[in-house]
């Protein structure tokens, strides 16, 4: 009793997980991507289909990438898939006859952690998720904040640089764009074709060129401490603790939460990044400071963040 | 009955009214500012029962700029009086008798809209006032968000160039540096420097010298069609509106609301300001937009906010 | 007598001109482009060939796109044409039994300027070219300048915006990417996705859609007073003027030439590039001001400064 | 024979020098700085006379702070004496009896270097003084480069920073702002308010706060290993190697040298703008480097060279 599902939609998998009130996967059920937007829809519901076998299931959450409307039904745009003002609520709860919830993934994710994960404890906390790109949710008063129309907490969006770089969302100078996996792996790149002498792990990991730099080259560089993988994390960790910075200036939260491919790495980028936010904390010594966490679910927590979310109705 | 007090601190005056339920103000009293931080609490203690006077008052609301901790009962930090860890809400009850709340006096106007002015009617609405600095407040869900620690919502200080201008909060590049009344001045004076002959109405406004150009020549100027004057508000817009839209990505707000003396101008400045908002919104054709509104009760915001919070416990 | 032949390698022609002392082409003979770093070759030693029929030429020089070693004979690397150290000077010589000199197109196109067209009188001049995108040659001291290695004069690619966009060159942030034609297309699609209702003029001379505005389309559309186009041109007008204040802090000459497709606008580029150099100048008022000249030469700057380069030995 | 005296204007003291022509100083004069535009000419007269007392002077060579126009003779403006179209050189003239040229301090630092110095063998060689501001000279084709109008080499009013720091200048995001001795110091408070913990040698140097940090105490601090003073080094040489790359891009010296105060520090400071330099530099594979050198003649630099531009005429 009181099973749910969640979905999270990856670029190679659907996964569809049946979980309990305390946030623990009890079952799940893969199905692979497939490329047009209506087959998307088929593989969810099939998805779900097959997780739910033998349980008592409530009711489903899908964490999908875009934009999602003010009533959890729409995703009016996402950049992955050509969803254009896609019912996809709708859609689902017709096939699989149970109620549904739609919510952006970096939210479900932000939920996950605060209800099972880092965030627990915390009224008002904020989830960065550094991955290929940036993502986040907002959680204050203890509720997910969505905005008036649903799309708040597009924190990869802010203008860090004006005039900057080009961003896939067609503005220039996004914080995802200094501040992500992608970013990390351009820093690698440029800082290996220029200093080669000082990226000889870092090189050597890959095809032996800078363009063949890979992000988990980087990883494994940093923790064998080449100098130019620390330094690419380092310069990653300067834009996220100042945006973190900005954050705070906003919101105020008690906590950060940071999850997603990059936060792995654990201390190696959360220390620079603790030490950026600090640096760049507006008012530092008049006010208390909200705490650097990493996130505890790694990749459920989306899954289990919508399950959860599609519990509370 | 239900008339409580609402404080303004000024620098010249501390300003003191009684406010019904209705958001009207009935009666006010005005002391003039004294040059100490005791001096002030007096003063405040004094205004407070001047207004009060012949009225039945239930609690009092002040408005302190600066960082007001989460029990609104302590300023932290105040930028312009000596308040360090100030115990305000404590000196003044003991003095006047009355329940006392103290608030963030940007998130006492913004308040005293979003209930009485061009906020009524939406959830989720911004606050955004450009005097000298540039002060916010954020309703969401009908609640003012004051963070864990009270201190959110500080707007002016997200920093919107890296390596920019420095600020009085000792960070650098922070928005307040290039969306406020200062900056309007020091685009005028910069502008008129190098370009004299597109400044004349300008520049005879004043003394003729850049330096000698005040804030109410710039408005003054541009009314009249001078160019550097309308340039220089065109480029205060362009930083008020890539802001604005920054905070869309992360609030998703129904409105903003422009207050204090840039405001004034109206659409000489809130058209503009439109118009950059929408260039740099993320994904504008995807998503509603906020609206951008005026501000209506002008320099009682703050006071009728912060007798209503009052109010409200 | 005094015949020398220059040529000017395009994307789709490549043309030799046979110039007299007095830089007037007194014939011209064009051949198509090939794909190939060796087909370009030939079709220059063509082209030379075929320009120099019934002429007495006495020397060959040839403008190429990127690095030109500083003896003038090797193409250290070309950004549009597969050649790495290659030797060009030598290949054309053997095939057309003339001396030749190889120069960096934007020099020669400066040198034209500076000795036929507008930069005539002038001993210290910096000739500016703003086509797809941004480059340059210096004349110090009656001279073109080429550095100790050659490769002086790459006036696109000082970085003036930190961080900013990614350019061809490897690098951010480069001048280039803010003061070209690429730019202004750039900053036209931008806007006209932004603001439609502003863009009217310029939306209707291309395919409707904001993707499809073409240089030439905002030159239209400017001509005739489209807002979004108009702006377009100022803003890099912004960019190009303060640029050209930053050359004239390291080089102080007398005047700027800007040539290229950009400047056929004539004064509705030159105007604001023009107020814009005025506003970033530094120490303007202290200084005597470069003059910012229109070229004079068009299209044949570059081969008639070739030739006479080639004149010169 | 061959003896010329080079004038050093400090802000304590007027020092001028009996040069040789191997650049070796025969003797000394110095005389107290007075606070008057008119005193310091009267000093300059008297320390001149002073040093060429016994010696047979062929001419005065005389480095001024501030724009020198093309004749040598006029300081057209000075940022620290209240000389305004000062006729420096007529004055000097009338009263020592002796051929006078005036000279940019920086420009004859530079001509300095270039003759007797780490410039020695070089016929293009950019020379950079990090003092308290950021100065530089230019030589090319073994000649100083004074621009058209005697103001070029200004290489500290260069924008890096669009928006950036208010510069003494009237602009904004000059190179002087981000690679000074200045900004080495503003880092370091920055830094050293921000993470105290991490300035433990810096702050113990001092009077113990961040705002009491000078200049030698971070090049102390930093040879002493303290973190937060090696990056601010890190930071100063981040930008200084940055503008290297500009300038390479845009004169192609075949060195440039780096003197004033900041590079006694040596290749704390020198390698790490090395590596910053090549980070930046554009084309870095395809075409060859400038060196990076340290200036050898400290604080003489500037006498030296100005007594030896004396004596070219």
């Amino acid at each position: 009793m009181g099973l749910t599902i969640g979905v999270d939609i990856g670029g190679t998998k659907i996964a569809a997980g049946v979980v309990d009130e305390e946030g623990t996967i009890r079952d799940v059920h893969k199905v692979p991507t497939p490329d047009t937007a209506e087959g998307i829809v088929d593989a969810i519901c099939s998805a779900v289909s097959g997780a739910g076998k033998g349980h008592q299931i409530e009711a489903v959450g899908i964490g999908a990438a875009g934009y999602v409307d003010d009533k959890r039904a729409t995703v009016l745009f996402a950049p992955n898939i050509n969803w254009r003002h896609e019912p996809l609520k709708d859609k689902v709860e017709q096939r699989v006859g149970l109620p549904v919830v739609v919510e952006n993934d970096a939210n479900a994710a932000a939920w996950g952690e605060y209800r099972f994960g880092a965030g627990q404890g915390h009224d008002d906390v904020i989830c960065i998720t550094i991955g290929t790109g940036l993502g986040g949710g907002v959680i204050i008063g203890n509720k997910l904040r969505r905005g008036r129309f649903g799309v708040a907490a597009e924190v990869g969006h802010i203008r860090v640089v004006p005039d900057g770089l080009l961003c896939g969302c067609g503005s220039q100078g996004c914080w995802e764009q200094y501040a992500s996996g992608s970013a990390l792996v351009r820093y690698a790149r440029q800082r290996a074709n220029a200093q080669p002498e000082n990226a000889e792990v870092l090189l050597s990991l890959g095809d032996g060129t800078a363009e063949g730099i890979q992000g988990r080259h980087v990883s494994e560089a940093a923790r064998r401490g080449d100098p130019v993988a620390v330094d690419s994390f380092r310069e990653l960790a300067r834009w996220a603790g100042s945006g973190l910075a900005d954050l705070a200036s906003l919101f105020d939260p008690s906590a950060f939460i940071i999850g997603g491919g990059v936060s792995d790495e654990g201390e190696l980028v959360l220390d620079p990044i603790r030490k950026s936010f600090r640096r760049w904390l507006v008012g530092g010594e008049w006010r208390p400071h909200a705490q650097v966490l990493a996130a505890q679910l790694g990749g459920e927590a989306g899954l289990v963040g919508a399950a959860d979310l599609a519990r509370q109705g």
